[in-house]
């Protein structure tokens, strides 16, 4: 038992120290290691493969609406990147140059992407002629630099791995509805899949992507009460259009500038999953999301047939289920110890007595409940049981969020509430920067979004100046 | 019809000029166009699908025999390059280097990766400590960057998207027996799903990968006899180890270096596809690989009923099959072309006469057979019309192989068969660079590998040198 105490307690308490049980997590569930470059990780097996089944299923959902992979160079001209004034003020300052292939210096530097708008803009400038060209979607997957100065595994680093989707629509209306859509399918995936609810909404101006009209986000409440965006939608409307004169001749043969959105998410999603379900064991992971669902451990599996009945459970199991068996030379405890830290929602445990009864013991990850199984309703029982786990798991979520949200009408309100009470604070505001930076100065506080629809007066003047105020804010301290 | 013979006129005949035709099919079947950046491509939708199709069967190929998915940094420290000094001196020259992060000038140059064995053995360097943590099968999918003077499109850009795998074995045996093993993975999917068969075998010293002891390859035959390198896997023995310091406890609990491994394919299967099987029509897709399988063309779409049983027999192909319909207002001629030069493996025209009687009409891309088919039988039918055409299209690539290969007894053999002969020259080379040097310098022929198990000896003397020879070479002209 030392040995498995000693694996056990390697993970801090959230209550003790949220920040190192995240690192703790993050390095014993060996997702991620830290790399010879300054603020770039190393994606281990672990984690990559919570990233291929994240890209797998929001890609079938993509292309379900018509969505198309490209792949574009990873390299920006200076030039290319300056055409468009907000945009590269908001990214030249954190973005790697190259300036020297082999052992000439280039006439002209080149950026690693920090975003590809200005590259799918230069595509659209030359492929679009016509309303018959458009919509055009196109995303891809792919890496992406911005050099940042600290760094926190999945959260920030200075390349991260994301999908970046940018489309050029014939009219205003049309490029607002996919914008408002895009926001949709990640919240969707992230509450079926993820089991994260999000609060949805739009960015104020201070907040917005560089260059966008509008942005959109969802936002995510961890288990410390921040928030973490977690997707971005952005409606450019015909701003980059004009900058690159992406122009089509509509059906009355008049020239016309394209409307354009681009949307993303990251491997931020992966901090998310952690920071919402982990608890003091480690990872733990919804069904849906887990490379292996189903670890089989077997009991004294030195015993005649233990061994046998066990790897013809995973065979079974591995019908409908991602299983993987442990008959390693450890011990069931420390092997328990393992799958409890890296989150594998459930272990099936089989000893020579289960067998004789026929049965096995089925362990839930998030509530350590075990469930006696007949070995011959293994596959249905199991698909319930996931099924079960992954509800309670977006319940629990929910019911989180729901409890971490408070209201504030003024500012005594609003100040005690940053100071006491961890989570969102909604409150109203009257539209300008000046009483956003002066929240954030005193209470480290930012605005999350103004979410759709929630068009509620919860009180009549701006939370901080007491102007009148008609805009509902979700307000956070984020990652 | 105007606009039909456009369109197929548009791709230059093989026979007339190979090159140009090659540029053509990539064009008019937008799968790839030229980007702002020298040398970089843009992947358009139709070129990156064959892409993701060739990831998803050859990533389920290796997971199967255990592989396991990272993602490492896509910079690599100039310090932690120049570790193995054969491999500095093979890729120092081509590389990108980045030299300024933000505003600032960063303290050491880095570069990014042309290919990551410095990464990964840094990593091993790090988890590998005790003969329990072997062997360490990683491989990543991403994109390198070489800084190339000349390109074209899918054979040679300065950047690509391929996967390279990384091994770390306990053994000198199980390191050769694993480089071994993923060449004929590469080589079995070649076969099997892209239907390119393949010459297997060893590099010479002179064409071997920068540090590796040795390298294998698969070679393929284009259909202007010129040879295409399409994968390779290399044995580095304990070189990259002792320059990492990569060392293991092994059971007796002395101290040993790790063996390692690294093979790679790259989008250049793409080009292969190209240039094995199209024709003067354009690109000709087999079946496994293709994005589209089979496009659905109604007649007289105008016609009452006429585009409701295509938009059935869609949905019913849907079931077993990657399946589109064109239902556009272009003319049906104009469909056909687009299909052809788009290479989907077979079309499915359907007009009210068709209906009437029940069946389609099924047309196979790659000989132009028109197959009348049941609409009652459709999905059974179609499945034995793709395997067929699958077969068939290996069938004449092993055939066209076959046929182009030529033995060389003596050099004036050799330069007549380089000359006159386009494809394969078997020869035997008596092992000195200095003769591959020659018949380089005289013929532009290379030595492309020496195969596996092929002792035969055809003749007793190097063919450039005359001295004594036993080992069996394939040459030819190298793309």
């Amino acid at each position: 038992m030392a040995k498995e105490k000693k694996l056990v307690e390697a993970v801090t308490s959230m209550e003790e120290d949220f920040t190192q049980w995240y690192t703790d997590v993050v390095k014993k569930a060996e997702l991620m290691d830290y790399s010879s470059i300054k603020g770039c990780m190393i994606f281990k097996p672990n984690g990559y493969a919570i990233w291929e089944n994240i890209q797998k299923q929001m890609d079938a959902r993509f292309k379900a609406i018509g969505v198309e992979n490209v792949y574009m160079p990873m390299f920006i001209p200076e030039s290319l990147l300056d055409k468009e004034k907000d945009h590269v003020e908001g990214f030249a300052p954190e973005v790697a140059w190259v300036t020297q292939g082999g052992a000439e210096t280039l006439p002209e530097r080149l950026c690693v992407r920090p975003t590809s708008e200005t590259l799918f803009c230069d595509l659209y400038a030359n492929i679009v002629q016509s309303y018959r060209d458009l919509p055009k979607v196109y995303n891809q997957w792919c890496s992406v630099v911005r050099w940042e100065k600290t760094t926190r595994p999945f959260l920030r680093s200075s390349e991260f791995l994301w999908q970046e989707g940018h489309t050029a629509h014939a009219t205003a209306e049309e490029a607002e509805e996919w914008t408002v859509r895009m926001l949709n399918v990640y919240a969707d995936f992230c509450e079926e899949v993820l089991a994260i609810p999000m609060v949805k909404g739009r960015k104020t101006d201070k907040e917005k992507f560089a260059g966008a009209m509008a942005t959109y986000s969802i936002e995510a409440l961890m288990h410390d009460g921040k928030a973490l965006q977690s997707g971005t939608s952005h409606n450019f409307g015909d701003g980059f259009a004009r900058a690159f004169e992406i122009q089509y001749t509509d059906k009355e043969n008049r020239l016309q500038y394209v409307h354009q959105t681009s949307w993303g998410v990251s491997t931020r999603l992966i901090g998310a999953i952690i920071m919402v379900h982990g608890d003091d064991s480690g990872l733990v992971l919804p069904p849906r999301i887990a490379p292996v669902q189903v670890m089989v451990i077997p009991i004294q599996q030195q015993k005649e047939g233990v061994l046998d009945q066990a790897l013809k459970v995973r065979d079974t199991l591995a019908e409908a289920f991602r299983v993987k068996i442990d008959d390693s030379a450890k011990t069931p405890g420390w092997k328990f110890a393992e799958q409890e830290i890296r989150g594998i929602p459930v272990r099936v445990e089989l000893g020579p007595k289960d067998i004789e009864k026929g049965e096995c013991v089925v362990v839930r990850r998030d509530t350590r409940e075990k469930i006696v199984v007949p070995l011959s309703e293994l596959n249905t029982r199991m698909a319930e049981i996931l099924e079960t786990m992954q509800a309670d798991m977006l319940g629990r979520a929910k019911a989180f969020l729901a409890s971490h949200i408070s209201d504030a009408h003024d500012y005594a309100e609003f100040r005690q509430a940053a100071a006491e009470k961890p989570g969102f604070i909604r409150a109203m505001w009257c539209g300008e920067e000046a009483c956003e930076l002066k929240i954030k100065e005193d209470t480290t506080v930012t605005s999350r979004c103004m979410p759709f629809g929630d068009q509620e007066q919860i009180a009549q003047t701006c939370v901080c100046c007491g102007k009148p105020a008609h805009k509902l804010v979700y307000w956070g301290k984020a990652y």
